[in-house]
């Protein structure tokens, strides 16, 4: 089904339960809303990805990364990849953040154990000047599309989550031109050019924006803002050049679609000092890495936004014994309730991880959680 | 002047100042015990480096970097090039942190753009149950000689800083074998054998020990534990892996030499969530990275230790005039009375850095805490 621009659109056919009702395991928007559910949620940021042997066949076989995202069929082959293997509550889509920099014209290209470099990086005035936002439904169809198959393939099993980069951590790769370890670039321009430095995070904003939006338009049921790189900053210039724009996004997000809203999560790496004020922005949730602590986060913002995370990743390298006792431990930071938590890592899988450490990860919060929960409502009944 | 173990030993000429007394210009220690000072002390952590074009030729003409800091002579020459060209209030012996695994036969090198490798990481329980704490005076002897050559060259102008890894830091690079991104090693083995990581940090909380108080007892007025790692750890992990190393050196070092009081200076990049903990130790002061919001760190912990830092090392690609104004704002962060707060950076110098910024730092530096200081004092003679 295509709407009037010609972009692919879910199925709305009520009887099947993928557009206007809620999944059938809901868990996830539930925990996000801060609702009760009868066990901790659980997806993992980079769930769909290369510790997958069937994602790297796949990406053999098609030849590129680039080549993955852009082909709506296949990106949500791979969305559904470990779902098909492992329990979890939520499916995101299979994309990348850097899809709106390319759309602008920067020349996206992914090299072989560099990462993602721009042929063009903005370092000079008049290419700054010349930005644009690019038309979601245009040049990055390929994502609301993607957005829409997946959608559709779920068939409401689980809800999809869209997403975008945050503005800020979209222009550190638009000035550093691919991954930095210094930041050398684009912290010259924001504290030499602060003005530049505003033009690129006023467009960048704006092109988050109507992408997170085009995304929940064609299906999106949640969607996540990644703000990786804001923790780079001091926490003057995090106030100055990468919050205020996160919340533009936010306050401009369509807040319900089909009758049901549609939850925020912003996940910025590095940003435990600003629990509060991310808070504040306006999103239903905050993703913490693992370096916060989950029960202080909750005490100083689990009030206002439910909690998702925040197992370090590196723990899926250990044995699964150890594995489900991390687990624990992150669910009894948060709390034995846990009404309010959706489990996550504290970041992305490693390429390196055994998938059947993922499966004993899932395994082991939804048994523990639906254990605390079992024991709380007895509690309750006595 | 050498000692019954063949060290160098500064001269103790009670008229030349090197010794027995405070240097002439001891802003900085005063500054570290939270006394009161004429200006706001300066000194920056790498401040003797590659940013530096006498460091560049020198290092060239000697072939490599191991050669410099090896040889007493050379690595004091080094240590005073930038004391040459800016009023700096401290200055560091010019050493490596990883001076301590190499002497542990791990085999270091440098590789060029690649950072330090070691031949023999350390992964299997063998090698690990035969590590051993090296004889500061022996293999590592060129550490306090380089101290003691330094300290007698510095002339009592300013305080001399020895340093150290702190254990967890140095294990990281032990077992990831150099530089890691994602420490994957480390963290696989702390928590599927933390026994074993646990013999490692016990070692090297050894080693770290005896290298700092050697250093002490050749001439360092000051020391400083670089917990670079640290923040890479959950707040579990870090408490658990090392903090109580960390603490363990403290509560060993040598407290007083000659009469007077060494202080101690411990740096957690990352560790902004944990300063209360930090602060506990018993070190002297707290050095921050950028992140860390310094009039919040005060607040948190300013009653018990004085604060360094903490101005992001890339607000020096920024011109003069922003460097300027930047600098301010950390001091303001502080509080305008500034007792209690030795300036640098929240990092160490970035090798780009155009080294006449570093010079526009440290005079605004020097100029703005002086107008503040002198009326703070006229407001209270008034």
């Amino acid at each position: 089904m295509r709407d009037e621009r010609g972009a692919l659109r879910p199925e709305t056919n009520e009887a099947s339960g993928t557009s206007a009702v809620r999944s059938s395991n809901d868990a996830f928007l539930r925990a996000l809303f801060r609702e009760e559910t009868a066990h901790t949620p659980i997806w993992l940021m980079r769930q769909a990805g290369r510790y997958l042997p069937e994602y790297r066949a796949l990406r053999e076989r098609v030849g590129s990364f680039a080549r993955l995202y852009k082909n709506p069929a296949l990106a949500c082959e791979v969305a559904l990849m470990p779902l098909a293997r492992f329990p979890l509550d939520a499916a995101i889509v299979f994309s990348d953040i850097l899809t709106i920099p390319d759309a602008m014209g920067l020349g996206l290209s992914f090299v072989e154990n560099e990462g993602p470099k721009f042929e063009r990086p903005l370092r000079d005035e008049r290419a700054i000047r010349k930005l644009f936002v690019p038309d979601p439904f245009d040049r990055l169809r390929y994502l609301p599309d993607a957005v829409s198959v997946t959608r559709h393939a779920l068939a409401g099993s689980v809800p999809l989550i869209g997403f975008s980069g945050s503005p800020f951590t979209l222009a550190c790769y638009m000035v550093e031109g691919g991954v930095s370890k210094d930041y050398r670039f684009v912290k010259t321009m924001l504290y030499d050019r602060p003005d530049l430095m505003h033009r690129i995070l006023d467009v960048a904003a704006d092109a988050a924006l109507v992408c997170l939006n085009a995304q929940i338009e064609s299906g999106a049921q949640a969607v996540m803002v990644f703000d990786s790189c804001g923790g780079v900053l001091s926490t003057a210039a995090f106030r100055e050049f990468s919050l205020p724009y996160t919340r533009r996004i936010l306050e401009g997000l369509i807040a319900e679609k089909d009758g049901t809203r549609i939850p925020s999560i912003v996940f910025t790496k590095g940003g435990g000092a600003w629990l509060e004020s991310i808070a504040a922005t306006g999103c239903a949730s905050l993703a913490l890495d693992w370096m916060t602590e989950l029960g202080e986060a909750r005490r100083r913002v689990g009030a206002r936004v439910s909690l998702q995370g925040n197992l370090d990743p590196q723990v899926l390298f250990a044995a699964p014994e150890r594995i489900a006792a991390e687990a624990e431990k992150v669910i009894d930071a948060y709390g034995a309730d846990a009404t309010g938590l959706v489990f996550n890592l504290g970041h992305g899988v490693s390429q390196f991880t055994p998938p059947e450490h993922v499966g004993a990860l899932v395994e082991a919060v939804h048994r523990y959680s639906r254990k605390l929960k079992s024991t709380k409502k007895s509690r309750l009944r006595r």
